[in-house]
Formats: C-alpha cells, sequence, structure tokens
C-alpha cells in the first residue's frame, strides 16, 4: 500500500502527479525540456540516460516506462526492447556509440553522488566528441531522476509487473510527450486485466 | 575549475541556471511551489528539508544558501543560524516540533534512497499529526534536493566558502523567492571582495 492516499488504477508517478497538480506541472516541463524535442542527442539516447541511472536507483516503474519509451523511439520491436535491457545490464559492452558509453559513465557517477564525477570521465567525454550541452545535460537528466525514482519508490507507489503496461506508456510517451496530458485517464492495459484494489498490496 | 564552462563569478547552481535557462524556468517554478508561499509547515520549516538532505549529500553550496534562508525566514540574527547548524548537526536532539523530526527522519531516509522509507517511519509521522500532503512534500523536497545537490557538485561548480556570500544569497531568496530573479547578477559579496577567476581551483 502506497505511504498517502493516491487514487486507484494509477501506477507509478501517476497517483503523485495527480495528487499534487502544482509541482506535476514543472515536473512534466523538466522532463520535457531535457527528453523531448531537436537535440544533438536523440530521444532514445536520452531516455537510455534515463533508464539506466533508474536501473541503478532500482526504480522497477521509472527503468521500465523510460525503458520502454527509448525502445518505442528505436523502433518498437523486440529487439529493441532486447537492445535496451542489454544497455541496462552492461553499457560498456552493448552496442551503444563511444560518446554515448563516455555519457552513460558520467550519468551513473552522478547517480553514486554529484562529486564522483572526475576529471577523467568528463575527458573521456570530451575525446568522444561531446559538448559542454551534451555534459550538461547527461548531468541534469541523471540527477533529476535521482529526484524521480526517489519520489516514486519514497512514497511507496503501486507498480505492477505486467510489461503490457509498460508498453502502453512508452507508445503514449513517444508519441506525445510528458507535457499536456491526462495522466488520469486509465490505462487499456490495466482497465483491461488489472483490479488495482486487490494488486496494490501484492505488487510494491 | 568547473567540468563545462560557466560565466565568471556566479557560484553554485548560478553558473548551471544562466548556461540552460530552458530548465532552469521549471526547476524555479518547482522549488517555488514546494519552498515558497502559504503551507501548513512555515517556509523556515520547508528551507531545514532541503538543508539538512543538502547536508547529507554533502552539497557545501546548497546546505549554505538554504541553511541561510532558513535562518533569514526565523529572523536572521545569529542565534538562528546557530539554530540551523543545530539542526543540521542532529535533528533529533534539536529544538524542532515532533512533527518537524518526524518528517526530517523521512527525509533523511529519502536522501539515501526512496525504498528506504518505511511503514513505521510514515507512521510515526501520523502519530505527529502530519497530514498527507504534508508527507508528499517533505518526500519531493528531499528527493528534489537529491536532484539539486547532484546538479551542482555534478558539474563542479565554483563553491566559495565566505560566509557573507550565503548571508546574501538567504536574504535575497527569503525576501524574493526563487521565480523571476535576475540570477546572472553578480552578488554584492562577491563583486566587492573576490575575484572567482582566481578562486575557482582553489575553492571547490
Amino acid at each position: 500500500m502506497a505511504h498517502i492516499d493516491f487514487a486507484d488504477g494509477l501506477p507509478g508517478i501517476r497517483g503523485p502527479m495527480v495528487f499534487s497538480p502544482e509541482t506535476t506541472e514543472p515536473l512534466c516541463e523538466l522532463v520535457q525540456v531535457l527528453l523531448t524535442g531537436p537535440h544533438s542527442l536523440t530521444a532514445a539516447e536520452r531516455e537510455l540516460i534515463a533508464t539506466c541511472v533508474s536501473s541503478e536507483n532500482d526504480c522497477y516503474y521509472c527503468q521500465h516506462c523510460h525503458g520502454s519509451t527509448a525502445a518505442q523511439h528505436l523502433g518498437g520491436g523486440d529487439a529493441d526492447y532486447d537492445f535496451v535491457a542489454a544497455v541496462k545490464r552492461d553499457f560498456e559492452s552493448s552496442g551503444l556509440s563511444p560518446k554515448m558509453k563516455a555519457l552513460l559513465n558520467i550519468a551513473c557517477k552522478v547517480q553514486k553522488g554529484g562529486k564522483q564525477v572526475s576529471t577523467a570521465d568528463v575527458e573521456r567525454a570530451r575525446r568522444e566528441g561531446t559538448t559542454d550541452k551534451e555534459i550538461h545535460d547527461a548531468v541534469l537528466i541523471a540527477a533529476a531522476f535521482c529526484m524521480f525514482n526517489r519520489y516514486v519508490d519514497g512514497l511507496a507507489t503501486w507498480q505492477p509487473r505486467d510489461p503490457e503496461i509498460y508498453r502502453e506508456i512508452g507508445q503514449q510517451t513517444s508519441r506525445l510527450g510528458y507535457v499536456g496530458r491526462d495522466y488520469k485517464k486509465p490505462l487499456e492495459a490495466i482497465a483491461a486485466k488489472h483490479h488495482p484494489s486487490v494488486e496494490k498490496s501484492a505488487e510494491r
């Protein structure tokens, strides 16, 4: 059971988002700016930074939402979901570019603590051709997901395990972004099969 | 030296804020909603949550900015600064209310990781009369400062040690809040005495 009283049937951050619309607005605006729109890193690459940090923080909901969004940006096939899983498992041995590996190395240092990022980490990224903006954004995406993960887990939100739910979230988010959406609207994968009031205690 | 190129003379988060105005807007909006305005917790109490989390994350800049803002809200005298220091050192033995101690206990669990917040922690807060909104806001303030601290330290920003700088920031922030301010404007305590280009490497 969540630590405070959320509306039924809203997984993960959607409970707190509906509970506190006045903080939801800047939070959505922040991820919209960081993860969507034109950028020298693709939307999939930025979602992968969010995914890896959420995985390191062991936040089930966030790593599966953003991993699914990354996979959908890449095409949405099974191979894309497998690729995301491989990056989460060990990004250094994955098929990502050397530049992305250097940025993920910085992001994973930020996850442990800001002071963990060394001059050598930044020099590695520079050698792979990263810009100041890419380093800035990798640090802020990593830092922001250290917030989102703690927000979602710190309130003990409902985090169902059905992959179909995360596939639907990834499809929605890759298409619509984060701002101006109705997060109260039930997900089809939940409305069709799940009874959150029963599952709330079992699936946290 | 900071990991990326910031304008001279801007301490802590002000460098990144000026570097990236498109993310600064939602970040300022978020702290404005969380830390200012009418609330069942005073502005000083909410700033103390930000201060303690920043202290646990060992972020010099954030703990001194928000500690000074808390002290200014309390009156701005030496005794108020001493009180903030005592809360940072050990909030359980401080003069804070039992309700604030219970909320700080939750916030410090969130700092370690969202899953650290236990049902017992929340039950303790309930016994002291906290509302769902107070628990939600304590969790989100703590989570947000896990982001801000990593943003400030992860980019190795300039964090001067002169207490006068933090006194000036606390005076400004307690009076003006976080939104709509000109963060590029040099602080008087820096313009008067400091030459950041020389100090940048020494005072990180």
